[in-house]
């Protein structure tokens, strides 16, 4: 996979990645939802059935259209997905409900489909009926286009600051396969299964069953590895959709295990970027926990790091404040014997047992690039993990203050 | 329980609440441990033997006084407690040990009694070795006093802004008896047994066992209901001496419960206090939660609502944001029904199945105050827990960004 990302994190090599795959074709569109005129509505089709699997956000509060697509995506086979921003249709009741089925309908006619073929979603402020006359007027009008994958990527931002997109390709009998996903941020982030929007697709012949086992483990080590603030979000949803396009036997074995990691390796890319785009965030941060008993335990360690608003509000101006680490890590859950613990900024060991007494500057210096990379053992066992978060800056707290409600 | 309260929520009526109780003297020194000069260095003793109950933090990452004191508070007995502020002595390894323990032989030589007698504990920055050589000059020359319960409470005092006492009384058997209680915070605060310091007194006769179980009760309605930060201290506890200075029988009964309901008025107050100087805070935010199946969901849906830096950052700009409750309370793992929610802000029902139509001016104007005050009804049930929190603002990260390794 190609890893030519800007400053930001973007790869501009693997934009359109959604319709790098053969038989998908794409759109964006601007209904008129977002006051600001920016895109809102977003259309992905395959040519043909696809398998398919999803995740889910955990939330209770959940919103409308994840309702109806957990009832579309229960059979294991979809045609299109289609996404609106502006507006999640979050807390609307029976009538959030009706509207989010009334959208796979509308996408059904166009494309000549059942309504249960099509996996509908919303990203946007909560509380306020979707402006149906606007959406009426405009998925009839919808054109998806084979190399529409970039305009699906961008009508699908919210608060994001650059597209996040990714793409993979791999070889199975002789096949050539693409794997590609785009996603959205960037703030309600928080590891409890798909806190964000992300659509992957492949042209690979992947039966339901065999897919779902492949997504969830990607999501797991992937987007479940992300958290910005803490929050998780009301609708945010993962699907992926394998329409065997560029042909082939369906995929088993070593030729599943060949899916299996691209799959992991353009999800990663996208988790990696909506770190990195963390609302008000100068910096992503990288946080490797090592020596536990399992990779459970290293999850845990390393996601409660990441969160911890002391730790990143420390990083966010240098401060290499490796006594929040082994605070914020004390209430992930897991045991350990703080005599035998490491720590790392970057290659500087700070903390073995107790101070190193590495010098100050020396530490905050390894804290200021766009990456800092943070490691802890726990001498326990040989599992490891890593989590990616980001700072917390006044930006953060600026940003989400004055957020329209 | 006098309800006269400052703006910010500190009760100049119970200024030296520790030594209220019969039999209690404490004092404050500035022992050099702080460079501001500032009052470090704090001893509480009874004048016999008290019963006595502790809870610890869970934090795993637990700093060196935490493991004397649990050892030291096991017998259900104390005589006295020792306290430094700016400087942990967290992560400090077996030089840690040594160094509470030593501080806990000063003390107990000091005042005639066994070091196993005496609860140590510290609270500051976390990684540094405690400067014992002031700490050996100091601890022979405090001079505990029966009205040094203030300078008690503001030698503990890290990044609080004022000092945080309460007092409550009841009559049992004819005998009137004293509770008071100090507390500091003001970071790093969150649900998870006892995440902050604090020290309770009674003169009122309560054996050890008695004394645990109401001491936990209180807990769990108080302290436990406050977060600042959702990240937990290394170091934090909370310890209450009962001496029966007063005289009378053995508690039980009804004499209990009304020790309990005193020591319960005098917690919650101090939680409060607590959430009212959250760092960088503005306001405190007072969350019920009710039409809950048990107290334990409306705990925990309370809890998660009061950490959200979603819904904090909205509430330190008016924006009465009531999304974000219901985003926040949907990781709470409570299960709930949306459309059978209601929500308040202050008195106005802004959320019921659907949004109400509240003017967004009309719910901002509730948000103004010192203490916003927010209701969620589930609709489940008929337990109901209260939480307190307080806003985020950009000073909360200037200051954490700040505030030195």
């Amino acid at each position: 996979m190609s890893e030519n990302h800007d400053a930001l994190g973007a790869n501009s090599e693997a934009e359109g990645a959604v319709t790098r795959a053969q038989g998908f074709s794409a759109c964006g569109f601007t209904a008129g939802i977002k006051e600001s005129g920016l895109p809102d509505l977003a259309l992905l089709v395959s040519d043909r059935p696809a398998s398919t699997a999803a995740v889910y956000t955990q939330n209770q509060s959940t919103a409308a259209p994840v309702h109806i697509s957990k009832a579309h995506t229960a059979n294991g086979s979809l045609r299109a997905a289609v996404v609106n921003s502006g507006n999640a249709n979050c807390a609307t009741g029976e009538q959030g409900l009706a509207d989010a089925r009334e959208m796979t309908q509308l996408t059904a006619s166009l494309i000549d489909c059942e309504a249960d073929d099509v996996f509908v979603n919303s990203t946007g402020i909560i509380g306020h009926y979707l402006p149906m006359d606007l959406l009426r007027s405009a998925i009839p009008q919808l054109q998806p286009v084979p190399d529409g994958g970039a305009d699906f990527a961008r009508s699908i931002m919210t608060t994001d600051t650059f597209q996040k997109e990714a793409v993979a390709t791999f070889e199975a009998h002789g096949v050539t396969y693409a794997v590609g996903g785009c996603a959205k941020g960037a703030g309600m982030i928080h590891p409890d299964m798909a806190t964000m929007l992300s659509f992957f697709t492949t042209d690979a012949p992947v039966p339901a069953d065999s897919l779902d086992a492949c997504f969830r483990y990607a999501m797991d080590r992937s987007f479940n590895m992300v958290t910005i603030d803490g929050d998780t979000s009301t609708n945010d949803s993962a699907v992926i959709l394998a329409n065997g396009a560029a042909g082939g036997e369906p995929l088993t074995g070593k030729s599943l295990k060949a899916f299996d990691s691209a799959l992991l390796a353009v999800s990663t890319a996208l988790a990696k970027m909506m770190a990195r785009d963390g609302e008000g965030a100068t910096k992503r941060i990288s946080i490797t926990v090592s020596g536990t008993k399992t990779w459970e335990d290293a999850r845990d360690v390393a996601r409660t790091i990441a969160v911890s608003p002391l730790l990143k509000a420390a990083l966010s101006k240098y401060d290499p404040n490796w006594g929040r680490i082994l605070m914020a890590a004390g209430r992930a859950g897991v045991a350990y014997d703080l005599d035998r613990v490491r720590i790392w900024i970057s290659d500087l060991c700070v903390f073995d047992g107790t101070a190193t007494g590495v010098p100050e500057e020396e530490a905050s210096a390894k804290t200021q690039g766009a990456e800092v990379f943070l490691r802890m053992d726990l001498g326990e066992g040989k599992a490891e993990a890593t989590a990616w978060g980001c700072d917390l800056t006044e930006e953060y707290v600026r940003f989400n203050a004055d957020y329209v409600t």
